[in-house]
């Protein structure tokens, strides 16, 4: 592509509202536009590497037996209230209404809708396993688009749904597309986990995202130093691993406490760790409110409560709630005194705390030398804390770290959810209706884009990684008007595009030090500069990742860029 | 792709409502699904036909340069507000509200928004002529979705939009766009003209529409018998090639003609013929009425009217208008009596009636023996009837027939419409602002494809054309459970894709007479049959299109194909 017929508007400054660098260059080199908060143009260079990564997700699907298929962004609002989510979803489905006020979701997602097609042409056993996929644009109304492509409203995702007869079906599935994933993010260069995830409100179990290690992402991922394990922050599981205290039991006493409210004040001003406190807190569970206690120096996870407790909600107790139930603010409260009339629900870390300090449910005291089963009887302990860095891993090798990740991939056994809801069964070898074991796996292809320009970048551009870069070669004569200049560039363009290389040429009548700072902005892998040594037929060759240069002669030049290219993939 | 891994839904029975050949073929096939009125699912065959008219799409474009980018479905109202069609596109521009209330048109096209990117991109004449495309889903809420994906709500466009500093560069790129079509249409196999059009509500001057020649066309091209002159029929120039009568003029007389009052009853009643009648029209032109003169056997053609007298709006007087403006009614008036009170416009031919026949202004009342000139003044007379059929093909060459045609593409010459009304300028050669010169060309992706399907079937099935197959080839095994032939069908089946053939494999457990019903429906150019003879290596080859068999040894079947692909091509 000659660099006038294409538009690459690039910019010397760094736009006002991007934050984050992968934002702030393809805003600079011309890859991307915004039209509205949260939706954007992808420009000719955007648009050919969004090309690249889907022809990568496609061939690895592909590659495990995915069918490519294209369902409608409209979505009638009848499949959405049969799977209940017409109601659930909330404001970030996008909904209209047609000239005959038909009701229509742009789609988020697909669940409903290929469930519809599928019950519709699928009756029986021998038709399974069947893997279904879709690159597509989706719409998202975020509350807060933020980070460029990372969190828009208009994006292109991959979203892919696998039906079975079986639990055994699916698991093998979702093995394969999970190795699909993983291909997919190894070619695109990415630096990546594949993260132990939350279920969440779509009610399947297992379930994997596939994290960009980044630090602009907004999720937290806990990772072993030692081993594969990761899992997101939320679901990370803690191990029983504290050890037991041999210190004897020493007589409760209550303390006076005066202002002293939370654990930071209460282990300064008895002088004792936050290890040796228990922190109380008043949860409803549900219809039902629930001490739920864990040591001062861990964090109560409402996620771990929530699944533990196998319930629909978890929510604080307000103060009114807390005042009426325990009998005093929430900064006094405590297990000894609660009594019978309150539910005891307990971190597992706690059952070790020894001649510990709690609150004593009266303002202003609390209690010394407090012992669980002594001093009061927790119905159960459980894993209901956040997982922190130097924790062991629950896998037993090495300790947990932390990194920020970026969600580009997500894998999820949905079970029977929406087969269920919207009635989509087959029958089974002896005849008999039983509904449709679902899978569903998504990427998103935009975002994937995002992900790879925040890794490889340095202060003077983009850096593509070759199987992603928008061409393979940016050819720059320096002087359009130099005769020998201008025959030996379009030589060269033809011949290089004649063996397969996608060229982006620069005729534009600007001067150099502008078309070098644009090429590094856009930064393609290997410029190829053609200047004085023209009418040697000789060009310099530049390397955009390492800033190696190499004078060659034309005539070496096929075989140069060979070698070139072998050291970049 | 193995068929048990994909979904291809064959039917049996017509769909009801599928009134169209492509339309029940793509149903019954299993290339697509309706969702919802207007919406449908590209299933996976239907899917692979997209991609590869995309792909010739694309080739043909990149081929003259234009570069592909690809801009949002969501469009501010603001942009449709600054072109003035958020009030006058209609019911048919969807649009919605996100959930800060903001208005959003779900693009129907894209004039607005690639006018607003160039605008704040381009600023100078250097930069100029630039074509941008894109592929993309597209919105409009048709009142009566029709014909599947013929006349769709949501379906695949590629919009391609060129700016220019001059009317000459205009001219460059619409011819070479032109060429493209023609390209791509012929590449798509299909039988096609480019036909003058109406420039119509979008303010440009020359414009075409690629039509496919069908009997289901939803338009009417005036076609030259013997020269590639093509136009739509609201188009067609009629040329004046009337000749004049050597009649002596008689003198008017005021016939009765009770209840006598289309140019049919008045012919018969006064036994002449229609061409010897002057029909009179009250028209509202803009605010101004006028009196339409057209022959008896001629019909007005307000297109032709409107653009005659440079009108925005051209329509029928009410029949309380006319009581008012010519005192009398709609069948009664003519131009003899209506003196200077109103505006006459003929049409050309009308000049050379003679002792014809008109309306008396009177109820009940004709005149005959009317001759133009001398019994009433036409301010002027011009081009403003239908073509009709024999008439003579305005380039002189041969006369005019008709045909139907659906329309797939359309180019445009757009000019400085939108350009000057969202102020979007370029600085000349001498640092003037100049608005933007723009052009427009669009083709309908999915109607191609459906309009291949309209043309290349019979009464078994699809016949595609071998460049738009979903597949190559149709591999089927009688009987998978014959360890001949599934080890002989694996077999050609790794061999064929490793030699670039894209393989369908019919592994399900079916009867062979499914499986060869289903092989025609779905219509592969080519059918390879694995059975008795499997193994002695001996397969049976059956060209869809012609039904010619052939019995092949293994070794000799890549020669073989490549033998029929060429007949095929």
């Amino acid at each position: 592509m000659k660099q006038r017929n294409t538009l690459i508007p690039t910019l010397k400054e760094i736009p006002a509202d991007a934050d984050i660098k992968s934002h702030q260059l393809l805003l600079r080199a011309g890859y991307i536009r915004q039209n509205a908060s949260g939706i954007y143009s992808f420009l000719p260079l955007g648009k050919r590497v969004l090309k690249k990564v889907e022809e990568i997700v496609r061939e690895e699907l592909d590659a495990v037996g995915a069918a490519e298929l294209l369902m409608p962004a409209l979505q009638p609002s009848e499949l959405w209230k049969e799977s209940g989510r017409w109601g659930t979803y909330g404001p970030e489905l996008m909904r209209m209404n047609d000239r005959h006020d038909r009701e229509f979701a742009l789609g988020a997602t697909h669940e409903e809708m290929i469930t519809s097609i599928v019950r519709d042409e699928i009756k029986s056993y021998k038709r399974l396993p069947l893997t279904l996929y879709q690159i597509q644009t989706k719409y998202r109304d975020e509350k807060r688009p933020r980070f460029g492509l990372l969190r828009g409203r208009e994006f292109v995702m991959k979203d892919a749904y696998s039906f079975h007869s079986s639990a055994e079906s699916l698991d093998d599935t979702y093995e394969q597309i999970f190795q699909a994933y993983t291909n997919i993010f190894t070619r695109c260069g990415l630096n990546f986990r594949a993260v132990i995830a939350d279920s969440g409100a779509m009610g399947g179990k297992d379930t994997h995202e596939f994290m960009v290690l980044s630090e602009v992402g907004e999720d937290t991922i806990a990772y072993s130093d030692q081993s594969t394990y990761a899992a997101n922050i939320e679901m990370a599981e803690v191990i029983d691993s504290y050890s037991s205290s041999n210190e004897d039991m020493r007589d409760t006493e209550k303390v006076s406490t005066p202002g002293v409210k939370t654990i930071e004040e209460v282990a300064s001003f008895l002088e004792v760790s936050r290890e040796n406190c228990i922190k109380s807190l008043l949860f409803k569970v549900d219809e039902e409110f629930v001490l739920i206690l864990s040591r001062g120096d861990h964090e109560i996870n409402d996620i771990k409560v929530k699944n533990f407790m196998n319930a629909e909600s978890v929510e604080l107790a307000s103060a009114e709630e807390t005042k009426e139930i325990m009998g005093c603010t929430v900064g006094s409260i405590g297990p000894c005194t609660a009594g019978d009339k309150i539910k005891i629900v307990a971190d597992q870390a706690v059952k070790y705390v020894r001649n510990g300090i709690a609150g004593a449910n009266e303002e202003g005291y609390h209690l010394v030398n407090v012992n669980p089963e002594r001093d009061f009887q927790a119905a159960v302990f459980g894993d209901l804390r956040f997982i922190q860095e130097g924790d062991p891993s629950p896998d037993g090798k090495g300790t947990i770290s932390f990194a920020k990740g970026i969600e580009v991939g997500h894998v999820f056994k949905l079970g029977t959810r929406y087969s269920d809801a919207m009635n989509s069964t087959y029958l089974d070898e002896n005849g008999r209706a039983q509904s449709i074991i679902m899978g569903c796996y998504g990427i998103g292809v935009s975002r994937t884009l995002a992900a790879v320009a925040e890794q490889y970048n340095d202060d003077r551009g983009l850096v593509w990684p070759s199987d992603l870069s928008p061409y393979d070669l940016h050819l720059i004569p320096i002087n359009m008007k130099d005769e020998h200049q201008a025959n030996l560039a379009n030589e060269l363009y033809e011949e290089l595009r004649k063996n397969r290389y996608d060229v982006l040429m620069d005729d534009r009548a600007e001067r150099p030090g502008v078309k070098f700072a644009d090429s590094d902005l856009i930064g393609l892998p290997i410029r190829i500069t053609v200047g004085k040594k023209a009418s040697e037929g000789i060009v310099e060759l530049k390397v955009r990742k390492t800033g190696d240069m190499h004078e060659v002669h034309k005539d070496d030049l096929l075989s140069t860029l060979i070698d070139i290219f072998k050291t970049l993939s």
